[in-house]
C-alpha cells in the first residue's frame, strides 16, 4: 500500500498565471487541486519588473507581487502549491475508469481524475556558436534576472517583440549602450514599447540595428562576453544571405547578450497521452462557444495559458484561460462522478464487488 | 463643418471589465479609445459587493472597487470614458475607406476607424403577471442594490446558478427566510455556491424549492410585494405542467422578488451591421486559434465580454476577452493605415487631390 501512488482529483501543471487562476477556480469548485510547480515557478510573468498592464492594478505591480497573491488566493481556496516537475503523463482507461498517471522528475507519481496543462513556454534560443557554453556567463534570457551584472557595459538584445523592446528598455538602467538586433525592418512589439524604446534611441542610449542578425558569441566562462558577430542585410533576415553581397559581417564588443526571440511550449512531458500538438509544440484545443473550449483531443487534460497562446500571450489572456480549463475540469469531473455513480449502482444490483473505481466515487 | 461627427481611432462600447480591459490595452496601443459607459456603467461587476474570485486580489475586491481601479487605468493610458448608450452603428465604405457610423441615444454621432462591442448583457426577467409593474416596486433584479430594503420580510430569489445562490446567500443578512425557486432538480451554480447556500438552509436561513417555478406577483406599487403564485412539480418545469395533476400551486407571502434568471446580450445596435447573432443574440466571434478571434464577420468590429459569452461569464474571461479585442482591433488599424497610405500614395502619383481617406492617414 506504500508503494500505492497518491491520487488526487485535479493536478494543475504550472503556476504562472494560467496555472494559479485555474487553481483559485478549481479550489472554489472543491476539486482541491494539487497545482506543481514546474522549472519555473510563477512563470514567465516572475521576469517582468512592472507589469502596468494586468487589468486591475492601475499602479502598476511587479510580476512576483502579482504571482505571490494569485498563489495566497489559490490556496485560501484549498489549492495545494508544490514544487515537482511533470515528466510524463498516462491515460489510463476509458470513461468512468480514466485515470491519469503523472510522473514528477524525482520519481513521485500521482493518479488524477482530470489534468490541466498550464506549463507555459519557455526561452528560445538561437542556436548560434558560443550561446549555449556562455549561457549564464554573459548570455541570458531574462535581462530583468541578470541585467545588473553587466553595468556599465555595452548589451547587445536579439529579438523584435515586447519583451525584446522591454528588456532593452530596462537594461539602459546599467548598460553604457543597449544594441537591440532585429532580423527584419518592423518590429512585432506594441506601440507602447516601440515609443519608449525609440525615446531612448533618440536619448542615445539605445541603438537600434534593423535587419541584423547574431551570427556567434565570442568569449569564455572565466572573461564572459567579449564580443559578437552580426549579418546586415537591408531585405532582412541577413543569416539566410550571409553569401549575399549585400550582406555586411561585422564584429561589435558587447559585454552581454540577451535572447528575447520568443519561446518554446512546455509540451513534451505530453507526448504519451496522444493530445494534439501543432508543429511548434503548441497545445490544440478545442476553442469555439460555449463550453469546453480549453479540451484536448483526450478527455480529462485541459490546456491554458502560453502552452496553447501562441499570439496573445497576455498575463490577462492566461488568466482567462485559466478559469475556463478549471470551470471545464470542474464540469467533467461532474460528469466523472455521475459516470463512477452509475457504474457502482450497476455493479452492486448485479452482486459484484464494486470496483477500486466505484469506492472513490464520493468525493 | 460644426455638423461633421467627431472622428476617433477606436470607439469601444461598454465599461466592464471587458470594455475597460479592452481600453487599457487599447491605450498602450495609441489608439486613444472613447468608451462609451451605456446603460450600466461599469457593468454586471458592479453589482456584486465581494469578487473573491478575480485572480490576483486574494483578500477580494469589490466590484464597484475592481471596475474604478480598471478606470483610472485604462485612463492613464490615454482612453476616454464618456457617458453615452449606443443606439446604432453602420458600416460605411470598404477596404481602406472603412469607417463606422456611430449613433447614440441623445443624438450624438461619432465616426470610428474601429469599434469594440463590449456592451454586456441585461437581467433577464420572466414576463409573468406582476412582474413589469412591480419592478422597483418589491421586484429586483440585483439583490445587493435592493436587498437592504426589505429587512426583516421574506424573499423570494428565482434561480440556480452562480447569482441566484450569491444573491441567496447574501440576502440572509436581511431575510426573515430567502426561498430560492428553481424550475429544475439541479442547480447549475459551482459548487462553492452551492455548499454555501446548503449551510445557510441547514441553519434554516434559506429553504430550498426545488423543481418550482414563479407563475405570478401579487402587490401593487403603493404597498410593494405581498405574495406569490408558485407552482411545483417533481419532474422539473411545472409552469410548463400546470393542468398535470401532479402540479402543485400554491401562494406564499414574501415581501421582495428577486430574479436571477441570466442575462440577455446587448447587441440590438449591431443589427444594421450585419454581424452575425445566434438564435439568443449572442454576437458570434471567429475564435479558433491565433490572432483575431475576437473579430465578427463584419471587418473592423471586434467583440468581447458577455456580449460574446454565454458560457462562463467571469470577470477574468471577460478581461481576456478584452485584451484580445483591443490587440485584434490594433491588427486591424495597423493594416488599415498602411492600406490608407498606400491609398494616399497611388493617388499622389496619379495627381490627384488626395481623398479624404487619405488626409486622415496620420494619427
Amino acid at each position: 500500500m506504500t508503494d500505492e501512488p497518491e491520487h488526487r482529483r485535479l493536478i494543475v501543471a504550472g503556476t504562472g498565471i494560467a496555472g494559479l487562476s485555474a487553481a483559485i477556480y478549481a479550489g472554489r469548485s472543491n476539486n482541491e487541486p494539487l497545482v506543481l510547480e514546474g522549472v519555473e515557478p510563477g512563470g514567465q510573468l516572475t521576469l517582468t519588473t512592472d507589469v502596468a498592464n494586468y487589468p486591475g492594478f492601475p499602479e502598476g505591480i511587479s510580476g512576483p507581487d502579482l504571482i505571490n497573491r494569485m498563489k495566497e488566493q489559490a490556496q485560501q481556496f484549498g489549492a495545494e502549491t508544490k514544487h515537482g516537475v511533470v515528466v510524463d503523463v498516462t491515460a489510463e482507461g476509458e470513461g468512468a475508469d480514466r485515470t491519469f498517471r503523472v510522473e514528477l522528475r524525482d520519481g513521485t507519481v500521482y493518479t488524477a481524475d482530470a489534468f490541466i496543462a498550464a506549463s507555459g513556454a519557455s526561452a528560445r534560443t538561437l542556436g548560434v556558436p558560443g550561446e549555449e557554453n556562455l549561457m549564464g556567463f554573459g548570455v541570458s534570457t531574462c535581462a530583468t534576472c541578470d541585467g545588473a551584472f553587466f553595468r556599465g557595459e555595452d548589451m547587445l538584445v536579439v529579438g523584435g517583440g515586447d519583451a525584446a523592446m522591454e528588456e532593452a528598455h530596462f537594461l539602459t538602467k546599467f548598460a553604457d549602450t543597449v544594441y537591440i538586433a532585429h532580423r527584419r525592418e518592423e518590429f512585432r512589439a506594441e506601440d507602447y514599447w516601440i515609443d519608449r524604446v525609440m525615446e531612448k534611441a533618440e536619448d542615445g542610449e539605445i541603438e537600434v540595428l534593423r535587419n541584423t542578425e547574431l551570427l556567434e558569441i565570442h568569449g569564455s566562462e572565466a572573461d564572459g562576453v567579449d564580443h559578437v558577430t552580426l549579418a546586415e542585410n537591408a531585405e532582412g533576415y541577413p543569416s539566410e544571405k550571409v553569401d549575399d553581397p549585400d550582406t555586411r559581417t561585422y564584429d561589435m564588443d558587447v559585454g552581454a547578450v540577451f535572447l528575447a526571440i520568443g519561446h518554446t511550449p512546455n509540451t513534451d512531458y505530453l507526448a504519451e497521452t496522444g493530445v494534439e500538438l501543432d508543429d511548434e509544440g503548441y497545445l490544440i484545443t478545442q476553442g469555439g462557444r460555449g463550453g469546453n473550449q480549453t479540451a484536448t483531443g483526450v478527455e480529462g487534460i485541459f490546456g491554458a495559458g502560453d502552452v496553447v497562446d501562441f499570439h496573445y500571450q497576455q498575463a490577462a489572456t492566461a488568466g482567462g484561460m485559466g478559469v475556463q480549463a478549471a470551470l471545464d475540469a470542474d464540469d467533467y469531473l461532474d460528469e466523472l462522478d455521475r459516470a463512477r455513480k452509475g457504474a457502482a449502482s450497476e455493479e452492486e444490483s448485479a452482486d459484484e464487488e464494486p470496483t477500486e473505481a466505484a469506492t472513490t466515487t464520493d468525493d
